[in-house]
């Protein structure tokens, strides 16, 4: 790997070169008053990015799934029962998570290619007239399938039953990329990551917390420290952390949320949307299919393209990694093998993106896939063409 | 802050820039060929550092409480007894940690500036006929008073009690600083992090791991996922993670590990025992004492300095700060107010040391201490100066 | 500009990570043994892409204009008669460069598009009954036309008219790109820079000096002083420059040898030669042509397009940068608003390239250009995937 | 060398890493929109630092010795006779220089260790009643011996002679550093580069001309090109280069500019003195003698320090090379052996000046200098803490 060419694996992004020199940044003293005076507003411009103001952010050193351990082993008691809809890999690894820290959870099995079925929340939260269910976890972008849920539906569904659970979302692959509402869609648990739309490397798990949530906390009785939210906003309010924090990334996490804030949200997401776009595009004009049910599932971040019958997906990015020297996507659990990812997020062109798609076309040329060269890069091309002008002159 | 000067924090420490490349590298792949080919390598060259042959290292996205947590989590259960001294803010600290865990923990309580008292463990032991204890904690660099304990001498008291304990060291702020030698001192789980001895940011811990607290771990009843070492074993067994790795941070971790092998281990331990030899002479020279009681108990990564009756350290640390633009450490828990903190590990001259001491002259002096300018610098420059010719026939 | 997208102009090129970091090292003394010790390495090495054992290596810290000018001052009078050929903007400035500094240049006017006339040259010189002409020089890579010349033809012909003339050759966009061959083609100055095929950013001159040339440079006339041989080579003797010289471009220099010794300059060679094919048979399926006259003269590190009557090429590579944020070289001098140029050199891959290409089509097919979207690409995408193997096989 | 010390050569100086990063940017295309609207302000802010508002700056992509060269050649013609004092090796060059292109160098001998006699230079010139004397050119700070010369009384002399040479300085290791006026001494050509004050490598000259200066380049004969004003300033004026310009050097400068105005000229200068004086305190301390004669000459970026009869410069900068890592200048044409010098200048602080003075300390003790550890850095140690707070206001 030469690391000349960009990766389309949805996540870790492409780094822009003003967070890779952030990240290079020299020692400094996290208890130095420099440093205190650089966490509380990285922590209220992350609440700008959850759109929320009445919760609060969390951070830890650690990976998404470090994230979503905090916002269970935090809220929750063993033997809590909690609904969840599996449908991916990551729905799966979250269902896995809370069950080896002891919760009850109540698994509605949907066909990967779905999204969280808020009907079926719904029914379920209704039927549980005893509000056993404290709460009620959402993949918002599944990212095994280029999956999006719609997290308003659910709170909707929550609503009408008058159920009284918290709701927690997985926003790993979609905050800072797709629009994402924490107050107004009632999210009590939000949790996400540093190498998503942040553009940075693993390292920092970001969790918002809603004041009901920070109110469970109390009588959570699953055991945590490390994770412990209790400490952390104590140690966060006066600038700190309980133990060492990861300096560079909490600066570049400053310098992601100036370039996030810089473009502003609604065009990072509008930005998103078009370089999406495109790829769907190029993907339907080789004929080929995408993971995702229905075009109101389809995620602005990543876009599982199933392969047709007698391929497997795995020989294709094998190949387009060995001859093309590109990474994208393998499929994971169900998709193993039937479909490959173009990750579509964080710092990226549209010129970037034409590149990515060049490259399957000559990869699934090279394995005969039947494929016409340049077909699906014209349609991205004339998509990318006839919506320029918008994107010109927002930027102007 | 200007980022001028070295920091003598007792870690995060100074970063060569060979780690700061690695640091900002672009992101790559890490499911790709090339990054599976980096990880093996990497765990088995960190088995040098930790001078095991018969371990497994597991590492995970996190501080070294993270890597406390893990080792705890994956190898007891809630009411199992430990045995731990407590003798500074980092034994405290993790004495804290194994009771949110459900641990009953046996505390020593020893003054700061004592090492773990091997023969006060060595009686506790003998006395649990029923062999009730399940773990010896100790903590092996007490990086809040500059004081070394010596694990050698505890692994004997145990073993004269021939009790089956398994011994668990701290060793985040001596690894690969000062000798650790888990192999020899019968160490079951030793905690370290990137951010001491491998010069890098905070974010990921490393973990040592004896077979026989591998084997302890299936029948472990802490809940954990994060930090789970059978997910993470089994992963890293395929070259892999069992979620999104830190890849800059192996990468740099790659680097670290060249460095330090090229320099040869035992040269680096005497490298940090001649600057912490010159750092101590100074504080000789000024007429002041370490907290550390014995020499025996001097650390090599870092002097806790006492300051006079009637001073304030946290006034002389912020003056430094503000008038110099130097970091030092604070004095914690007991010693606060009391004692401020040298660091001197990781990437660190004489040079840079001496420029540590000149600034803590200058400091001290602004706050009328009784202290000669230059007299601790002539100190440490005359003990310099008189064991470079050997520093000098080892470089060549 | 956001710095994401591949630049297409012919020099600077992309420059590689490695050399990226070693342009932001730190400071070190120039007059030391360590640097001392690596520039006679350099210099060595540099030989080895100029193809000549006996020549001698002069670098200056300038641009390759100021090669030029240390070439011609350091080995001719004032009045000396020189030919040359003037047959792109290049070899125009040249020319200019020469009569600037007093010289008397013959001049022999060819198309643009059309390489230096080794015939035409060997009649001038067979005129030359009384050797007059002291130099002969030729652009060996015309970047304003992506027209590159038979050196090898010239000196053919310089030996067939038995004329002792020196040869000068510009290889500034040529070398380390495209063979080069200083001693077998009886090369006497040979001028590039560090911002072609080293990948470096412009500041340093590299002049190839055969010893004929090292002999003419006591008679030389030219007033010279920054530029003298003389001084530069006698302080490269003993390590050093005879003024500050560029640290970090030098240490650039040192990596970008590394890695085009690691790939194998033939190797190296022939990337360029298939990337530039594949941007070839993309312009021709564009229904465009280039602006070189026969394929013998295709360049394999720059390609200029001839846009259709009507259209402006300024329009095109303004717009493509205006709305694509990528660039592309104008037209220079006769070619203004008449072509456009691609860069393909240095640090590339095909998967690079084609982005470049996707972008042109768009900027075209907005601009009206009678262009099907995609049609150059999968022109490039069938010749690169058609000759992969053959790349991948000599990567092994 | 291990890059962790400070450099004390007199430039190139330690970089900042603002600046290092901007050095490590990406190839952006040098005649796009975007570098095209950095290269005028650029050239705005440096005339704030020349101090000079009717002026002209001109840069080259050379070392400072280019930036004479391009002064002469495109000022002057040959057989010209032009005044020089030469007290140091940097006059000493600067008048080779001149002899090489054809100048008839009316040469003033000084003592090595004087600044450049106003009185001897009025005398000269009032003697030339012919008004032969094209130009007068001073050395402002004479780096060899760490000698400043007052410019402002050579302009007086030369008004108070009613004489209409030009006043040409060499303020290469000045400007940026110390205070310098061009118009209010009445500079016409001044000259500087990127390696000094502006903190960044070697590889940009920049030159003030003024308008007296400009209007003398139409009859100037000197034969130049790559170093010809015209070009320059008229590309410039179209915001690009005659020929490929260093980018990144320029984005360098950029930021360098960014931090010089940021902080203040008059507190850059303060901030040069204050280090400075804290060195020759040292000096005294040490009891040894710097070579300027009086206190009047001392130059603020450069202490050239006289070691005592019977020891060898040479021989103690190669020690605390070899024994310490840290780099010092050696002594140059007369002072060689004689003297060494330690740069002050650029980014540097207090605390890496007392590192560069207790180095010197243990090497000279190393070699027998009578010598008592520690005495400089206390004498630099007073100095710094009774100043500080004077620096710590003004920062405020």
């Amino acid at each position: 790997m030469t690391g000349q060419n960009p990766v389309f694996i949805p996540g870790p992004t492409n780094i822009p070169d003003r967070l890779r020199f952030a990240l290079s940044g020299q020692t400094e003293d996290h208890r130095s008053p420099d440093f205190v005076g650089i966490l509380a507003p990285v922590l209220s411009d992350l609440k700008k990015v959850f759109k929320t103001t009445s919760g609060t952010i969390i951070t830890f050193p650690a990976s998404g799934t470090g994230g979503w351990e905090a916002a269970v082993t935090n809220t929750l008691s063993p033997g809590d029962k909690v609904l969840a809809a599996r449908h991916g890999m990551f729905s799966h690894r979250w269902i896995d998570l809370c069950q080896r820290h002891g919760l009850d959870v109540e698994i509605i099995e949907c066909e990967w290619g779905e999204g969280a079925p808020a009907d079926l929340i719904g029914q379920r939260l209704a039927a549980d007239t005893r509000k056993e269910i404290k709460a009620v976890l959402v993949t918002h972008n599944e990212t095994a399938t280029g999956v999006v849920s719609d997290v308003g539906a659910v709170r909707r569904a929550m609503d009408d039953a008058a159920h009284p659970a918290m709701l927690y979302v997985d926003a790993v692959s979609s905050l800072a990329s797709m629009d994402f509402r924490m107050d107004e869609w009632g999210v009590d648990l939000a949790v996400s990551g540093s190498q998503k739309g942040f553009m940075l490397p693993t390292g920092m798990a970001i969790v918002g917390v809603s004041r009901k949530a920070m109110e469970a906390v109390a009588d959570a009785q699953c055991p945590r420290c490390f994770f412990d939210f209790r400490d952390m906003a104590g140690a966060n309010a006066k600038g700190g952390f309980p133990y060492t924090p990861p300096v560079q990334l909490i600066q570049g996490l400053r310098k992601s949320l100036d370039m996030l804030l810089e473009e502003g949200l609604e065009n990072v997401f509008a930005r998103h949307a078009r370089i999406a776009e495109g790829v769907r595009r190029a993907v339907d004009a080789w004929g080929l299919q995408v993971c995702a049910k229905e075009p109101r599932l389809y995620s602005d971040t990543v876009t599982a393209v199933l392969v047709p019958a007698g391929f497997n997906s795995d020989t294709l990015t094998n190949h387009a990694y060995d001859a093309y020297d590109v990474s994208f996507g393998v499929g994971l659990g169900q998709m193993a093998g039937k479909a490959f990812r173009i990750g579509h997020l964080g710092s990226l062109t549209e010129v970037m993106a034409l590149s990515g798609l060049a490259t399957l076309e000559m990869a699934m040329k090279d394995l005969d896939y039947p494929i016409k060269l340049g077909s699906g890069v014209a349609a991205a091309q004339e998509y990318y063409r006839s919506t320029k002008s918008a994107a010109l002159s927002k930027a102007a």
